[in-house]
């Protein structure tokens, strides 16, 4: 009996390989790791302990970031009043359809079959939108912010919650209430706002490559995939280990076109009035399965040392009680050294878990580096370090261990990132003939460089043939003189296809 | 026509003085320091950036102390089905009726009437009720986390908005949607559940003091003012400078109710089931309501040092702009040694504004040190240096500076604590005579410590005639034989009266 339990103790920790089914790979990780779940709430999660840890460091950097760069946070609310989205012509399309709907503010108690029902009387004079995104709400407010030029720019970040109703649903990758930051800025001229666009897609791409060490694509979407209601809508996209690529974040030139929906207007410094230029952009738990898909194994998680909630885990191999009592006071003394040179850890010396159950779970949790030690250690005054990244495990000394353990962890920042960086470069190839592409898109694997006629009307046929999508048009590419794949028709750049999250 | 605009301007930044209508004066002080407004949404504010500056830091501060004291952070869907609310009985009664309910999920266009409408066959089978506290989508949750005692305790707190639909709020203080943080732990037994609502209690008492600056009486609840669900609720008590009281934050032993009504049981070390002991505790954007009213005086705001966005602000006084490059010069140096010994310090060398007009906005916004050098200052090697809590100026060499503004910075901090206290000593009195306790009612001024009777039926007739209420029965006091100040029935505690926020 016991021994069953221990059998199935241990099978529920292990995860379906990729190789097998790389979905359900993804799944058991999220579940099996503690990082999130299924609410009772459809579509809804939960974000545990350990998930919300990994997004609290996420968040904190990418504050820091915004912060640097001048913009200030607030907060505006949840409800937007319904009319708001009929304002803006193409964000109602994009927006304002599949979400939750406010229709009354009362429950009371049912007197014919008990419980609670909605008070009928309570109904709202106009229906409230869980808001999806808060262009509408935000720039109704700043109608009574600006007046001059003086008011400009307005730089605001806000950290939220939204809700879009999706009908199918995947834990971090797609879920009807997800925590995002949304930036809304406003400016006097084009060319400013344009240059905050362009300023913020940098900061996601430097926080993509060096925190969540996921090498990105900077570029531009094609009208199609354009944010509702921007003029001009720049991402980052990464490529997931399985061949497909993620959306991991969006900035968006709005032109003018929430101003005029919403009669916003500054004088300038000749005395004339103009609509005011805006920007929006945002990232959100998405970024959590963008950061579990890029890294990780069929062991468990990799994690980033500058996003892992703890760097170091320690684990004491002992038999005896006198031993762990050893053991824990030179544990005390490394963990002193880590802690001088800002490295975070946690030591388990759980009793009732055996050393071997505990290295299987930390590589499920994708800790950065483990240092295990035991008498013999105590004796020899070193420690075994094994990396998760690698799975290499050495001897050393505990005399300078902060310093070795530091260069470990910046080594393995850097080594995800080549990783990752040498998966997409194995992965991405240039197509100039539609068999070609066909084939390459039938596996379903990478990204696929190739000449596209710009026209709506191929991209369109493209994703119906293939299900590839057009994810970008990538920043800073030489002229190119070429034909679209498909249609044959004169092209001048290439654009990056793939299949997509 | 421009002195017009002058005195407008000038106008428009006073406030209505405390003594002539202190409600006023709270509206105009949140407004015009640019705290907070109302939004479109009827209820939900709009927090500003600098008023959201100062939750962050209430927020830093408030999450270091929980995760020094072994909780962690995580996140629980916005939306609760709606039968949840129904199956703890006396958790229905307080929170299931005045909140937001969710009954579509999806809008559609409008072909008769143009715009937007509800899609009737969007309905949902069961309604959503935006979270207004989240217990039962909690509790729900951790049927699934909890087996036996070694999954105990849970020590989980959650940042999120909530909203009550109240009828008439006010900027912070009461608002349909708030932010606030929510814990929610799990025990093994009664007495470390009982431990964790006071440990936590605790930390507000703290929190409030040391950071707030506020004194606050900690006290159990009444029955009638109980948190909806538990069995015992502590709180802390300030007192405003209008003599209301205001709760500041609450902590909730729940015993086993939640546990009950969702079904939450663990297997004991010795095998035995039971159900599982519960906390939950929380403080909100509320606080900032008190920060504001219990500090700040005719000119504006004074904010405590330790939450103030920028602790210092210098205003550089010049008639030619070689002198403000001369001082810009100096004032980099200033800057850097305040930086240096972890100050925060704003420049503000707008041209476009008088060094007077400086003065009165950095008096509104509550900054608690304001440094002004003019030329002559820098041939002294001087600054003026102005206290926001006590309106001194002094002039003092620039040499040392960092550390004078260092020990400047304490003192206020404790300096309008100390006020508050003696304002609240002031404002505190015993009283054993129903006569005398309608007379100081009637002018609604302070707490009054009286003897009870323990009984809700005396509490509700004592509110009734004199709009009074408990805001708590202090922890700590010495027994004290007496009668009830209303009903002359035996009573061995006093209790602390006021007309409360």
């Amino acid at each position: 009996m016991n021994k069953t339990c221990t059998k199935l103790t241990k099978m529920a920790k292990e995860l379906t390989p990729r190789s097998e089914n790389y979905s359900q790979w993804y799944q058991d990780l999220v579940i099996k790791a503690d990082l999130a779940e299924n609410s009772a709430v459809r579509g809804c999660m939960v974000i545990k302990p350990y998930g919300y840890a990994i997004w609290e460091k996420m968040q904190a950097e990418l504050d820091r970031m915004f912060k640097e760069t001048g913009h200030v946070n607030a907060y505006f609310p949840i409800f937007i009043p319904k009319s708001f989205f009929s304002k803006e012509a193409k964000h109602v399309e994009g927006f304002a359809k599949e979400c939750a709907v406010v229709t009354h503010y009362r429950l009371k108690n049912d007197p014919e079959n008990g419980g609670i029902v909605v008070d009928p009387e309570a109904k709202l004079e106009e229906e409230l939108i869980v808001r999806p995104t808060s262009e509408t709400i935000i720039w109704n407010t700043y109608r009574n912010w600006i007046q001059s030029y003086r008011d400009l720019p307005i730089l605001i970040n806000q950290w939220a919650n939204v809700v879009r109703w999706e009908m199918r649903t995947r834990l971090f990758l797609r879920t009807a209430e997800f925590l995002w930051q949304e930036g809304h800025t406003a400016h006097a001229t084009k060319e400013e706002a344009i240059e905050e666009t362009k300023k913020i897609l940098d900061i996601y791409a430097d926080f993509a490559e060096n925190y969540l060490a996921i090498p990105v694509i900077k570029g531009t979407k094609s009208a199609n995939e354009r944010f509702a209601g921007a003029l001009e809508t720049y991402s980052i996209e990464a490529l997931m280990q399985d061949g497909k690529a993620l959306q991991a974040g969006t900035s968006h030139f709005l032109g003018q076109n929430f101003a005029k929906a919403f009669d916003v207007k500054f004088t300038g410094k000749d005395g004339t009035e103009e609509y005011v230029w805006a920007s929006s952009w945002g990232v959100s738990t998405r970024l959590m399965g963008a950061l579990i898909m890029a890294h990780s194994d069929d062991r468990g998680l990799v994690l980033p040392p500058k996003l892992a909630p703890f760097q170091v885990i320690i684990v004491p191999v002992y038999k005896k009680n006198e031993e762990l009592d050893e053991i824990s006071k030179k544990v005390r003394e490394i963990t002193g050294k880590l802690v001088s040179v800002g490295i975070s850890v946690k030591y388990d010396n759980d009793d009732n878990k055996k050393p071997g159950w505990k290295f299987a779970e930390y590589e499920l949790k994708g800790v950065p580096v483990r240092i295990a030690l035991g008498p013999r250690d105590l004796m020899n005054e070193t420690v075994e370090i094994a990396r998760r990244d690698t799975l290499e495990k050495i001897v050393v000394k505990t005399d300078g261990i902060e310093i070795y353990v530091k260069n470990i962890l910046e080594e393995i920042q850097k080594n995800i990132f080549k990783k990752a960086l040498e998966f997409r470069n194995q992965n991405t190839c240039r197509v100039d003939s539609w068999e070609e592409f066909k084939k390459i898109m039938k596996k379903g694997k990478g990204l696929v460089s190739a000449h596209w006629d710009g026209s709506p009307e191929t991209e369109e046929r493209i994703k119906n043939e293939t299900k590839a999508t057009i994810r970008c048009i990538p920043l800073n590419q030489d002229f190119e003189e070429g034909v679209c794949i498909y249609s044959g028709k004169l092209s001048r750049k290439r654009v990056i296809f793939a299949k997509a999250y």
